[in-house]
C-alpha cells in the first residue's frame, strides 16, 4: 500500500519548500509593466505545477490585463465541488534598501521565509496544489471535486476578474469557494473569517456665491460653503457616535447575544491598539465595543472635505465651494445603492439655507458578506482547526472588504471559506515580508483533512 | 484783484486734465520691480508739481521699499493742520488684452479718461495739489495749514507706511487726516465712509491618529479629525447666525436707531446683489438688514478648511488630521486680541473628544475704524457735498479694513476723513480703469471749498 497523503506530505517537505523558494523568485508584480515577463513566468509555473500534480485541464486563460491559471478534477462522483481561490500575483517589493534579502532573492531565517509575495498569497496557494499532488500521487484521487482558480490582478483591485466569472459561470459552477487567500489574525490563535463589511459612497459639493468673495465687502451677507459644510457634516452623526441618515441601520442584522459574547472573549487590547494608531482615545458608536464598532457595525466616514485657501497664511475669502467625500462601511443585509439613496437623501433635505448641492455618484461599492453560521465549510474548518492548534478556533470578521467572496457570491451564488495559512503580521505590503514554514506544514496537512471531511461529509 | 479760487481753478480745468494724463502716463507698478523706474518716475512727478505749486519743504522720502513723497505749507497761523494722504502707486495692468487702450497711453472717451490708476488714485490725488496751486496762486495762502504724505506701497499693503509715520510722528502731527484715496460708494450718491471692520485671526489644527487609518480596518474604531472639525466648526455659529463664541459681542457698539434707520435709507437692492454675486440669497446674522450685516456688524468667517483625500475617485481613509484658517471682521469697539483669544477659548472648549487641538496665531490683525458722528471734519464733508451735489451726504462704511485710517490712527492719534472722487465703479484692480473728468472739477471745487471751510471752522 502506497504511503498516506500525510506521510507524502511530510517525506517531500523538503522539497516542496525549494518549489516555493523557486515560485518566489519569480518577480511577478502586476501593477507594473516593467514586469510583464515575470507576470508571465507565474502563469506559466502555476500551470506547470497544476499539471506536474495531475490536475486536468490547465488551462492559462487571457484577460484583459493578466491571465487566470484554470485546472480541474472532478471525478469525485457524487461528493461536493470545491473551487480553490488564490493569487499569484505580488506587491511591489519597494522600498528595496529596506529589504534585508532581495526581495526575489527568497531566503530562510529562523523558520520563516522571506521574499516578497511569499505569505502574500504564493505560500498559501501553493498548498491545494501540494495537497492534490500528495492525494493523486498516493491514491490516484481526490476525496472531493475542485476547480483551481488563480488570478493575477489581486494586488491591482481585481478588475478582470469580475467579466472573467461572468464570462465563465458554468467552468466555475461549485458548491463553495475555498480560499488560500486572506489571513488569519493572530499567530498564536487559529481564526476563520466569516463576515466583510460592504462599502456605498459619494461626493457631493457645496456651493454658495458664483466665485470666492472678499470677506471683507461681503461678509455678513452670504453664505460660506465651509460653513454650511461644516453643518452638514456634523449632522451626519448624532453626538453618540450613531449615524443621523434617517433608515441608515434599518437592514443591519444585530450581533447576537453569542456573537457579541464570542468577540467578548477575542484578545483585543484597546492600550495596544492606541499605542499602534497613535490615536489619543477609541471613539465611535456608542453602546458597542471597539471590536464590535469594527466588525460588525456599520459606518460612514468623511475620507476628504476642502474648500478655500490652503496655502501659507491667511485670504480673507469667503469661499463658495466646498466639497466632501463620504464612504460608508456596510454590514449584513444592509445594501450600498439603498445606503448612498439615504445619505444623498439626508444631505438634500439638511442643505442649509444659502448653498445649493450637488452630488456625484460614480463611487465603488461593494455588498457586505457574511459567511452563514450553518455553512457546513465554516464546520469542517473549525474541526479541522480545533484538531490541529487544539484549541478552537475563532471566528473573525473583516472591517473593510472581501472584493472576491462579494464577485463569488453575487455572480455565481456561492459562499467563500477563508481557509489561509499565512498569519497578519507577516508584512505583506511591506518590506521583509515573510511566511512561516511551519504554517506551510500545518496548512497542507489542514487542506488535506479539509477535503477528506467535506468528501465523507456530504 | 486777482480771480478766485474757483475762477483759477476753472480756467485751468483743461491744463489740469494734460496734467493728469501725464501722471497717468507713468506706469508706476509698485508690486512689480520690472516698474522701478516708473515708480521713481511717478514720485519725482509729484514732487515737481507740489514744489510748483507752491508747497514747501517738499521731499522725497526714502523707506525700505518705494518712497513717500512728502511736502507742506504751514503758515496758516491759528489754523488748523490737515494731513492729506494719497498714493502714486497703481496696481499691474494685466490682463492687458482686455484694455481698450494701453494701460499707461491715457485716453479720453465720453467725458472719462482711461488709464491704469487714473481712478486709484492718481486722478483724486491730483486734486489737492492743484487746489493748493489755485490758492497760492490767487490768494498766495492757504486758509489751512497742510502736510502731504504720498505713498507708493498702498496696492501692495503699504508695508513701509507704519515704520515711516512711526519714525516721523512730529513731522505728520496734525489734526486730522484728509485723504484723497478712497471711493464714493455710488456714482448718482455723495457718500462720505466713516467707519471699516477690523480683523482678527487664526488657523488650527485637529489631529487624531498619527496618520490616515484605512477606513476598513479601523473605521468605528477611532476618531475622524474631519468629523471633529465638522463639529467644531459648526458650533461657531448658533443657527440663527450669529458666532456663538462666548463674549463675542461684548464689546460691540450697537447701531443706534438714527444709524439704523439712515442705513435703511440707502439704495440697496438685495436681487441686484444676488445677481452680482451669483449667491442664491443673502444669509447672515439674524435680524439685521445686509447692509447692517456688511457694515456694522462683526463676522466670524472660516477662509479655508480641509483635511483627507481631495483628489479624482475615492480613497477610503480615515483622515487624522484636519486644518482650517479663521478671520473675524471687527467693529468698534472689539479688541483684535481679545476677539482672537475668546475664539481660541471657544475652540480649546469645544474641541471633541478624540482629537488635540493646536492653534497657530499668525494671522494679520487690524482695529476696527469708526470717525466720531461729531467729528467737524465730516461737518465739513457733508456740508460741501451737500452743497455741491444738492443733496445730503450718506454716511457708509467699509465692510474691509481700511488700513491707513487705522495706522493714523493707532500711531498718531487722529481720525482719519475721506474725501475721495473717485467712484467705486471706475474699474480700478481691473481693466479698462477710468476717472470721470466731471469728477476731477468737481474735486477740486469740493476741496477748495473744503479747506475755506476749515479754515474759518476753527
Amino acid at each position: 500500500m502506497a504511503a498516506s497523503v500525510t506521510d507524502y506530505l511530510r517525506a517531500h517537505q523538503e522539497r516542496i519548500v525549494a518549489e516555493l523558494i523557486e515560485f518566489a523568485g519569480i518577480p511577478s508584480v502586476s501593477t507594473d509593466s516593467a514586469y510583464a515577463d515575470g507576470m508571465s513566468a507565474a502563469a506559466k509555473w502555476v500551470a506547470v505545477h497544476l499539471e506536474n500534480a495531475g490536475i486536468r485541464k490547465v488551462q492559462i486563460l487571457p484577460t484583459a490585463r493578466h491571465p487566470v491559471v484554470y485546472g480541474e478534477w472532478l471525478d469525485a462522483l457524487g461528493a461536493p465541488t470545491l473551487l480553490v481561490y488564490g493569487h499569484y500575483d505580488v506587491q511591489p517589493p519597494d522600498p528595496l534598501d529596506a529589504w534585508q534579502n532581495p526581495p526575489f532573492e527568497p531566503q530562510i531565517r529562523e523558520g520563516r521565509l522571506y521574499a516578497r509575495g511569499v505569505s502574500d498569497d504564493k505560500g498559501p496557494m501553493l498548498i491545494p496544489i501540494k495537497v492534490a499532488e500528495a492525494f493523486l500521487a498516493t491514491e490516484e484521487r481526490l476525496p472531493i471535486n475542485v476547480k483551481f482558480l488563480f488570478e493575477g490582478e489581486e494586488e491591482i483591485g481585481s478588475p478582470s476578474l469580475e467579466p472573467f466569472i461572468a464570462a465563465h459561470k458554468e467552468l466555475l459552477a461549485a458548491d463553495y469557494v475555498l480560499s488560500a487567500d486572506g489571513a488569519m489574525w493572530r499567530v498564536d490563535l487559529p481564526s476563520i473569517t466569516v463576515a466583510s463589511r460592504g462599502m456605498a459612497g459619494l461626493e457631493f459639493t457645496l456651493t454658495g456665491a458664483a466665485k470666492d468673495l472678499h470677506s471683507g465687502r461681503h461678509g455678513g451677507a452670504v453664505a460660506n460653503a465651509l460653513h454650511a459644510m461644516a453643518e452638514l457634516v456634523a449632522g451626519l452623526h448624532a453626538p453618540d457616535g450613531r449615524v443621523a441618515v434617517a433608515g441608515f441601520y434599518d437592514d443591519v442584522v444585530d450581533l447576537t447575544d453569542a456573537e457579541r459574547a464570542a468577540l467578548a472573549l477575542l484578545p483585543f487590547d484597546s492600550t495596544d491598539y492606541l499605542a499602534q494608531t497613535g490615536a489619543p482615545a477609541t471613539f465611535g458608536e456608542a453602546g458597542y465595543t471597539t471590536l464590535e464598532r469594527m466588525w460588525a457595525r456599520p459606518t460612514l466616514e468623511v475620507n476628504g472635505m476642502w474648500g478655500g485657501y490652503q496655502g501659507q497664511g491667511s485670504k480673507t475669502v469667503i469661499p463658495h465651494e466646498a466639497h466632501a467625500k463620504i464612504t460608508c462601511r456596510l454590514v449584513p443585509d444592509q445594501n450600498p445603492a439603498d445606503i448612498t439613496a439615504k445619505v444623498a437623501r439626508h444631505l438634500e433635505i439638511h442643505t442649509p439655507p444659502g448653498v445649493r448641492l450637488s452630488i456625484r455618484y460614480d463611487h465603488h461599492e461593494a455588498l457586505p458578506y457574511r459567511l452563514p453560521t450553518e455553512h457546513v465549510g465554516l464546520h469542517i474548518a473549525s474541526q479541522v482547526l480545533a484538531d490541529l492548534y487544539a484549541t478552537a478556533p475563532v471566528r473573525v470578521r473583516m472591517g473593510g472588504t472581501l472584493p472576491v467572496s462579494e464577485l463569488f457570491q453575487r455572480l455565481l451564488g456561492i459562499y467563500t471559506v477563508f481557509f489561509s495559512f499565512s498569519t497578519a503580521d507577516e508584512d505583506f505590503h511591506a518590506p521583509n515580508e515573510f511566511f512561516r514554514l511551519q504554517r506551510l506544514e500545518e496548512g497542507m496537512l489542514a487542506w488535506a483533512k479539509f477535503w477528506e471531511m467535506a468528501g465523507i461529509q456530504e
